[in-house]
């Protein structure tokens, strides 16, 4: 039985990421009003957020500090045109940006989303290259399993083929290398000792390709949508050698990882590199609003520096580039991150999650690893332990799952066959037990009724 | 001299769409406060915004009304996934879209940006074709001139070489065909008469390409990026038989046009017409927060409305996809529009600019044309009238006029040669006096003194 709004929610609205038949027998759950890591729906029923909508939300639902000076902005300037027009919302976050992030990286470019981002990298790594002469370096190298955004540039990038087969004749011809898979290994090592030997396909690749190559793209320590897929840091160091031994820029894309998701504020700093690109967005702005940055160096700054006639300069732009009030909201971010000691936070929480959930999955028949980083915590559901097999995508598993928990009040929402959790930094013990405990019995009870089908 | 905080801004931001080393010069200006059409910089200096900022402002600055909604919404629900999810906001502005566009048009995807609906246009065009088994359908077609965005999609169906030249080799092979070009008629045509004859150019096109074509993308009425290139509505109700003939879908761009600008709510109103696809941003927000939306038919919906297993669905999605505090701001638009005889109020201000800019501008030397649709109207600059030969890009006329104006208080940003006015609706009689009389001055000013050198 639908509600009225869900009616009306589904004669209007096609959503994303869905098959929206689904939608038939699973209506939307019409959310009115948010606090902390929880959702409430109209029936007053509520969510625990363990996925951070999206992997957006860092410091809870309706936050005090972000909605009061998200308010207070908008009284006073809410956007300004960026071309030769600033604003302190702007100064103040590109200020920090450059401290914060690795060394060597200077320069931060505005978007209004993570594909955007990708595509401004993209872009920038393509036009540097086309403008130092190179002009054979017209393609990009990314990883089997990556995922880097929709748009069709930032399609083009992705490995995961839910996301793209289907546009294939659309789609750059890009080198893919087979990426790291620690649960899978080829080479039969283990993620705390292994020394990245995986890394030899990337290497060849770039041996045989890297005058054609202008950038490789990855995702640091965690490959997000393919499902929480977590490599070693070694993997980047090893990436970033090879990239400035071919003359190959390295764009991280840290949109899903950064601002502390992995326990240091960017991934990158686990392995100790500087990318020559770094794509952030997401918990740029806490989960409040569409924003998003490439943060870039002085080399690839200074070869579009020049006069005008030219013809060197970035036109890259969209209407909103810069948005003042979405600005405003990351600046009170980083801020939170220096007053708060967010970091320690997610430490905490990291192994607090870490403690409940091995306790919680490690021994369960069907759950071939629990894994984690910093605050992301994965379960791989196999149908067998020993052979690691997979269950069939057409199964929907996780699908499933999800339904159930959202009965009793949890909000995941698994990718294939990989349930994982993500939630706001600010989640309690309480809290976080409520979202392993649920996740548990939801787990036992699916597979216990499956047994008996 | 600069300020600090000039300097703090070029030492940190990459502005779009700008040479930087032209700022050495011409440093951005740093944006203190809003209020209706003016920008206040730090010194107190004020600009009266004639662009909009970039076209996206319909209410002026740090409207009350708009910021008050957003300060609430932010206290209650700032942001949800939108898979499986929803709110009351998106649901609002769903129905109301559906209610205020074309007839046909029944379904609202979101988005975040303007190029990102292009893309979500383009792939769900592509996507029903080969999911109608019309798989020989994988180009598109665009026109000369055209601007739609700077993804690698979206920048492939541009027409402008300023844009996408540099980017070739990443582009899609896209059909180009010649557009309309009313001030340079080829056929010696009067827009006010003519019966669209240069519609023969994509005419012949699609018949020589159809099997091939899955959409035909244009800007209704104004090509905005590339000029203010205005074409009567006769073209596109031609062009929309065109595509029903060839089976081909219309993808209408109204992201800069949408919402009032042409004197009707949609400019595609004014041709009688209903696109496959209509795109929009900009002035869904009344200028506060990036949001787009692609809203399409129910034929295009149910080629994708299947069991999950026919892997049909339309997987594209942002993290920020029908973000609630942007979709609250636009709901408060559409109200407006319903309840502040929105569009009474552009077509007094049209009439009231064209009374003015025709008298200041129609007999100057150096203007080709003055020429306006709604609320926007457009100075082409030329060597001279009768041959219409253009002033040499090299020159930088309109950069160099952009510069002086903003010394008298006014912000209009040329293309080129072409000055625009495309300024909030809530432009004041004197405020519209002062932007045509300080335009009229910076000109005359201007060539006087380029006479002398």
């Amino acid at each position: 039985m639908m509600t009225q709004l869900q009616e009306k929610d589904l004669r209007y609205i096609w959503h994303p990421c869905a098959q929206m038949k689904d939608y038939e027998q699973f209506p939307p759950k019409v959310i009115v009003r948010g606090e902390g890591v929880w959702l409430y729906d109209e029936q007053g029923q509520r969510y625990l957020d363990a996925v951070s909508s999206w992997w957006v939300n860092l410091f809870g639902h309706a936050n005090q500090r972000l909605s009061q000076v998200l308010a207070q902005q908008a009284q006073t300037l809410e956007h300004t045109i960026f071309a030769n027009f600033t604003h302190l919302p702007a100064i103040e976050v590109a200020e920090r940006l450059v401290r914060l992030t690795p060394q060597g990286l200077n320069k931060v470019f505005f978007a209004d989303n993570g594909s955007a981002a990708i595509e401004v990298a993209l872009k920038m790594s393509f036009q540097y290259h086309a403008q130092k002469n190179k002009t054979r370096k017209k393609r990009f190298l990314a990883l089997t399993n990556a995922y880097h955004g929709e748009t069709i540039g930032a399609l083009s990038v992705g490995g995961v083929d839910l996301y793209n087969e289907v546009y294939t004749p659309l789609l750059l011809d890009t080198v893919r290398s087979q990426g790291p898979d620690c649960y899978r290994c080829p080479f039969q090592q283990q993620p705390s000792h292994c020394q990245a030997q995986c890394i030899e396909f990337v290497e060849r690749d770039l041996q045989q390709h890297h005058e054609e190559i202008t950038a490789v793209i990855i995702e640091p320590l965690i490959q997000a949508a393919a499902g929480m897929k977590m490599y070693p840091p070694i993997y980047l160091k090893k990436l970033r050698a090879l990239c400035t031994t071919y003359d190959v820029h390295l764009i991280a894309d840290e949109i899903a990882v950064g601002f502390g998701r992995t326990g240091s504020l960017f991934a990158c700093e686990q392995a100790d590199i500087s990318p020559d690109f770094l794509c952030l967005s997401k918990g740029i702005t806490g989960g409040y609003l569409p924003l998003s940055v490439v943060v870039t160096t002085n080399d690839v700054y200074e070869a579009f520096y020049d006069d005008y006639q030219t013809m060197k300069a970035f036109l890259h732009s969209h209407s909103y580039t810069g948005n003042t009030l979405a600005c405003r909201i990351a600046q009170e971010v980083l801020t939170m991150f220096e007053d708060e000691n967010v970091m320690d936070m997610v430490q905490e929480k990291g192994a607090m999650l870490r403690r409940q959930a091995e306790t919680a999955f490690c021994d369960l028949p069907y759950v071939g690893e629990y894994r984690q980083i910093g605050l992301v915590g994965a379960i791989e559901l196999v149908v067998d332990k020993t052979t690691k097999q997979p269950f069939p995508s057409e199964e929907r598993i996780g699908y499933h799952i999800y339904k159930e928990a959202l009965e009793k009040g949890l909000l995941i929402r698994p990718l294939g066959n990989i349930l994982y959790f993500m939630p706001p930094y600010t989640i309690t013990e309480e809290e976080m037990t409520f979202m392993v405990t649920t996740t548990k019995d939801t787990l036992v009870n699916f597979f216990a009724e499956r047994e008996l089908v």
